[in-house]
């Protein structure tokens, strides 16, 4: 059950283009097979997906598909390097309600 | 209700140590007032702590409180630098159930 914290920093001035697009293509990742989580937040100087997976190989096929591809073609021109993507596995302790995501 | 990513890199070969004090603290902080989720990560090189928070003042109390107080003191020889902490907003986009954690 991959966790992806995937970090995009945006060319000065474009954090709200930035965020536009990631809105646009939540949805459509949303339906994608595995998808458990897809959240979108915003920082200062950021956008931050905080993601939750079936598994890898549906972290994979999302990595691969047109979602991703569109995303791609889209911040071309609003960010200077490609997202930082963490990828991360739970760990349990405390309570569950408040230890998962 | 903000969300934070919080990404502690222990020093080589202390990873293990590192969790085990996260691990340790987290039904504490599960208790604190407003924390709505207090989820530990492990990356090859890192823990990632997802938090949620009531609101700001909650968030405030946390990073003054006890628990964190104990975790500086327990990190301290573990890590060589203090934790890289984003604070950050959600952004509403698509299904809720997917789109907010």
């Amino acid at each position: 059950m991959p966790t992806v914290v995937a970090t995009i920093i945006p060319l000065a001035g474009r954090l709200d283009d930035v965020e536009a697009v990631l809105r646009d293509l939540a949805p459509q990742v949303h339906q994608e097979d595995g998808c458990e989580k897809y959240a979108l937040h915003r920082g200062r100087d950021r956008i931050v997906v905080i993601e939750r997976w079936r598994d890898g190989a549906a972290l994979g096929a999302h990595g691969q598909g047109p979602a991703i591809k569109t995303m791609g073609q889209r911040l071309a021109g609003l960010v200077s390097a490609a997202p930082d993507v963490q990828i991360l596995e739970p760990v349990e302790a405390g309570d569950p309600a408040r230890g998962r995501i």
